[in-house]
């Protein structure tokens, strides 16, 4: 057991340790036990677990629990297969079928980066998907491939448009990957000025949020943690993040044909379709110009940038994707630490659906 | 003459009004006279009118001054034509010979349209190009096309990647546009938090910033807008504004072979080319989804955010574009409002260049 300094909540303060393979294997195990088919659950629990080994906890196996829901309560049909039902030229468009959204996006990048290499650029759009969990885990499917990829996906609403009140619109996350010598460079931002989740600390806390996170229940800027968790996120940087998600939700929503803005069903009402929409935008390297020397040109642009003089108060100056890159090699060799609370959902999950656990489990104390 | 109760400029408190045709027909006889064609001057001066009718006189005819020093000196080729120097599927690579930024992005935007229309998607990147004005411009061409449009391009350094304090990266703006019944929608933002201007107005008037607007030559952050005018601006948001920022110089730097980052040659280098690179993505609607239900399902998205409750103090909830479009209907009706500082320097590029001034021009005491 040890104790995570940045959690500030008593419940949550033990953690365990499992080697990815093995966290893979169990999410697997328990995708399977609601449905999936072996290689659909092997790809979910990777893509999961890539989150948690990136250090991205947020969208890693901790959302388990809540798919598991969807497919148990028929929100999510665990035997769904996308398909392409639309193909033109460098376009294609996939129905989702409400297969789960990680399965949909892997599918529908794949189609991107196949067209991609057909014809320099491919473009897909999704519909009838479902959360896809991290953003960065499509986009980072490019590089390998010589591609620079995007993915978007719209989310059921959680901010006002600028200027009004009303949750018409999600902090619609965009991830942007391209290759690089050594590791990727990738982005990956919700177009929120924060996530819920660091309100919901502060609230745990008793600490005030600065004023220009979120607005409570009546439109006003907040202070009041508490009061913003009963209110809505901001959009980041107030009117350019608002007209960016509005600009997500118009390639995600509407040119996939799937629900939009306040239509799109949140995950937690588990046994409704939530029919939401993706985008993926593959550019082949080598269409556009020689990729070696495009790596060359990368590595001394990143290189720059890391070897730059930092500001005041910081130890040094991080590209995209290297704290990720840091964390996931520091999970492959010492495991995947998990919050004794999400650990302990997925045992009750394994209870219920008959799963074994992990054997190999280390520095757990819980229950 | 009227007072401009924004600009707390004593000098530039003048206006003029001219015809937007007049000034269209007086833009595009200086950039004949500084060595275009009559097409490509044409062409060049619709673009910095139109800025200046939808109300972005930032990006307008008061930039021509610097266009046509740089024509003059030799920074930029007035008669050099772009090439598409290859192709490849629904890619394109073109060669903007250093050729006025305008004339390579207007060419290039086209291109991708071109071949949207072919292959449902086109991916144009633009190398050997100049400072092309208003992202909005080209991002624009998509939607009377049945497109949705995105322009992208790298500026000259103005900011430091988060946690440093060298400029490396540009402010790199991004333009999204969408059809829509009445007016397209359609974002346009730079990746800083505020535009330069914002601080340099403040400065004017003696008064503090928000904190968190720039940073000054020492990289920590300043409310004094003397001390950020000698230092940087701030990413949007922060770190996600800074990936994002990075992410585009890679998009219109790096993929078009393109010069990037720090090498990028401000434009008030005059006989210096730039070597700007810039990526426009065209995404025929029809590849996707019906127009026509695109076209419903997206109006009454706007429409919807557009009748939503405001926030306190605000009289209503405006979706991108909307001022804009507002702007520009006014325009034509009642000419268009230049500061008399910015048609001051026309007037003196005019007696440089032997160009007749324009002869309907109301509302002028210059001089």
């Amino acid at each position: 057991m040890s104790s995570d300094p940045h959690s500030g909540d008593g419940a949550s303060e033990t953690t365990v340790c499992i080697p990815r393979d093995a966290l893979v294997a169990f999410a697997s195990r328990l995708l399977c036990a609601a449905g999936l088919s072996d290689a659909d659950a092997g790809l979910a629990a990777s893509a999961l677990v890539n989150a948690d080994a990136r250090g991205v906890a947020s969208h890693g196996v901790a959302r388990l629990p809540v798919y598991l829901d969807r497919l148990h309560r028929g929100g999510t049909d665990p035997r769904a297969q996308p398909v392409v039902e639309r193909r033109s030229g460098a376009v294609a468009v996939v129905d989702g079928a409400n297969a789960l959204g990680l399965v949909v996006a892997r599918y529908g990048m794949r189609q991107a980066l196949q067209l991609a290499k057909e014809r320099g650029a491919g473009v897909v759009a999704c519909r009838r998907s479902g959360h896809f969990g991290a953003a960065a885990e499509y986009a980072l499917m490019g590089p390998p491939e010589g591609c620079i990829a995007i993915a978007m996906t719209n989310v059921n609403a959680a901010m006002a448009p600028w200027g009004g009140s009303t949750p018409l619109i999600g902090n619609n996350p965009i991830a942007i990957a391209a290759p690089a010598p050594g590791s990727p460079f990738v982005v990956d931002m919700a177009l929120s000025t924060v996530a819920r989740g660091k309100i919901r600390l502060a609230a745990t806390r008793g600490e005030p949020i600065p004023p220009d996170w979120a607005i409570d229940g009546a439109g006003k800027p907040t202070i009041d943690a508490r009061a913003a968790l009963e209110g809505l996120l901001t959009p980041l940087g107030g009117p350019k993040g608002s007209g960016l998600a509005i600009a997500v939700d118009i390639l995600s929503g509407l040119l996939s044909g799937s629900a939009f803005g306040a239509d799109l069903v949140p995950q937690n009402r588990y046994g409704q379709t939530q029919d939401v929409g993706h985008l993926f935008i593959a550019l082949h390297v080598a269409a556009f110009t020689d990729p070696d020397n495009f790596q060359n040109r990368i590595a001394f642009m990143l290189d720059t940038i890391r070897h730059s003089a930092p500001a005041p108060g910081y130890d040094g100056v991080l590209v995209p994707g290297d704290i990720e890159r840091d964390n996931e090699r520091h999970a492959d060799e010492h495991g995947i630490t998990l919050h004794g609370r999400t650990y302990a959902a997925l045992l009750r999950a394994a209870v219920a659906l008959g799963v074994a656990a992990p054997t190999d489990v280390s520095g757990v104390r819980y229950g």
